[in-house]
């Protein structure tokens, strides 16, 4: 709880003077004023966040957290709860999607085992087990709020040693057979919604298994009444390990400046979170693609982000977040490298 | 002549059968069916381009078409003509936007002189000047049917060029003072719309520059009657020299059976008129970014493609299709190393 409350408490809003800075040299760089778009929002909001006018992310990490869910004992899932450790297992051998894109990327894969149902003794796979999956949170709470918070302490402790490392941009991914289930119903208690508004098909559900899961959704809010005014309760009645863990790493990545760049449905509903805890952290996160889970779009909208990508990708794991690191490094290049009018000796005449 | 007469002619469908076999393999690596979404139709698509279920696309150039147009004595521009050598300049010296994005992502910049107003002496500016900048399009052609196809033809042999040094995926981009007017002018002509409709604001016109510029672009088409049905006509009539090239690399590459990505407006109007010389083309072109520049939403509209990046960029350049490359290579990799459910030994329940 000390780390928690430490880490939500010490986040800083990023530092305005280099980010004025920094748009005075993006305006005056040698192309058409505001003709990068979105990579001069990206460009100026890095210096804010490393406090440098030449913003350095080339070292980064993926972080994926990887936990079973309760709740697949609805029958609100198209694969057996097992694929969770198959595919964390695929993720450190490097053939699972977000392992290949970070490979090409050039970015370090970090996989943490919060809480899947078996253990994993797998090389690669970083023991932080909590406890062997989440309850059924249709029935009760997935976890006790001591189970939260260690959870998210969890998170927030990959990402500072993921800083101590060296790592200057991190992603946040899952793997979770289960959790668009827990992720729509974070989302729901969080803002007040309507279950059938934040809850999607995940890995192809038809329309009867979407039915099911609605319903699912409605019991775990009628059972457990999170208190959408406390992320930790809500995250432990109603989430998963992986969700808190991927909240924690927000939380984490912000106190230590670092960006940090949402996936899809799931690591935004944890960046939500993160910032119901501390609306600081928005300072921090980069949106990365329109997942095509229902419910991504209302999250983004609900946080004000704009995604970037637009490419109906709706894996998870990270898969998405790891692509945008390449736009966010080409935002970052473009301030360094490019040079401004003056430096080029080209007048303008606007 | 013989040149676009036989490339136009001589480009072949993309082969159905690999792309059934590269289907039949997406949709049995370890992801839910469906998931990568439009990395999919890419992967696809490239091993019908390449005819490989393997495709590499690792080696990738920019194509950059440099030309001055006479439009810019009409006042539509921001800037001075000179910027256009200034920008070719700055390209090859690795300071402009695309140049910076260029290598970040690993891929070599081709700038091409097809005919700037003055002749640039500059290590690493491949001279292939056709004239000194075209004629202004308000008051004539901008250059004769001739040097249209030289220009077209100048293109086609970047591409061949290219695929002969081993570049396996290309980028086409430009820099030329006024091709914001030209290439609105070609788009309207290619496919009868009102000038209104296809004319922005380019570098940053204010609403009575754009207003001008509108007329401009009318009295364009109203002067030179370009033959919609021949867009060849329509390039040497209202286009430009950059515009006629960059059709030619789409069509050479087409030819060569390499993945060919569009950037922005002017590339994509360019990309249409290719398109029109043989719908063929199509098969071989990859969107990137929707430009911030008016008519660019239009030209994809027509082309019937989805871009993938929405950064509200409208630099130009070549800059976003650098950027897609990354996508691309990610669609690629996601085909060739990740396992399916066989290999990976995972039963599926769906």
């Amino acid at each position: 709880m000390e780390l928690l409350k430490k880490v939500t408490e010490g986040i800083k809003p990023t530092d305005r003077e280099m980010m004025r800075r920094a748009r005075e040299r993006v305006d005056n760089l040698t192309k058409p004023l505001g003709s990068l778009g979105a990579l001069e929002e990206m460009a100026v909001r890095l210096c804010g966040i490393t406090g440098s006018i030449t913003p350095d992310v080339g070292k980064k990490a993926v972080i994926v957290m990887a936990a079973d869910n309760g709740v697949c004992s609805e029958g609100v899932v198209s694969y057996p709860q097992q694929v969770t450790a198959l595919m964390a297992k695929a993720m450190v051998e490097g053939t699972a999607g977000v392992a290949v894109f970070a490979n090409l990327l050039g970015a370090d894969l970090r996989v943490f085992d919060l809480g899947m149902k078996e253990p994993l003794d797998y090389k690669g796979i970083i023991n932080k087990r909590i406890r062997p999956g989440t309850a059924n949170i249709a029935e009760g709470p997935a976890m006790t709020r001591d189970e939260a918070v260690r959870a998210i302490e969890t998170g927030i402790q990959a990402a500072l040693d993921a800083a101590d490392s060296g790592y200057r941009m991190i992603a946040v991914g899952e793997v979770g057979i289960g959790n668009t289930t827990t992720g729509s119903a974070v989302f729901a208690a969080l803002e007040g919604l309507n279950p059938s508004q934040t809850t999607g098909r995940g890995a192809g559900l038809d329309d009867a298994g979407l039915s099911v899961k609605i319903r699912v959704v409605e019991r775990a809010l009628e059972v457990n009444k999170p208190d959408p005014r406390d992320a930790v309760d809500v995250l432990g009645k109603v989430g998963g390990l992986d969700i808190a863990g991927m909240t924690g790493v927000f939380l984490g990545a912000a106190y230590r400046r670092i960006p940090v760049v949402m996936d899809g449905f799931i690591s935004s509903v944890a960046a939500l979170a993160a910032i119901r805890l501390n609306p600081l952290v928005a300072e921090y996160v980069f949106p990365s693609h329109l997942s095509a889970e229902k419910g991504s779009g209302l999250v983004l909208e609900r946080l004000g982000i704009k995604p970037c990508l637009d490419l109906e990708m709706r894996l998870g794991e990270g898969s998405g977040a790891v692509l945008m690191f390449g736009i966010i490094e080409a935002a970052a290049a473009a301030l360094v490298q490019m040079k401004t009018f003056e430096e080029a000796g080209i007048k303008r005449n606007i």
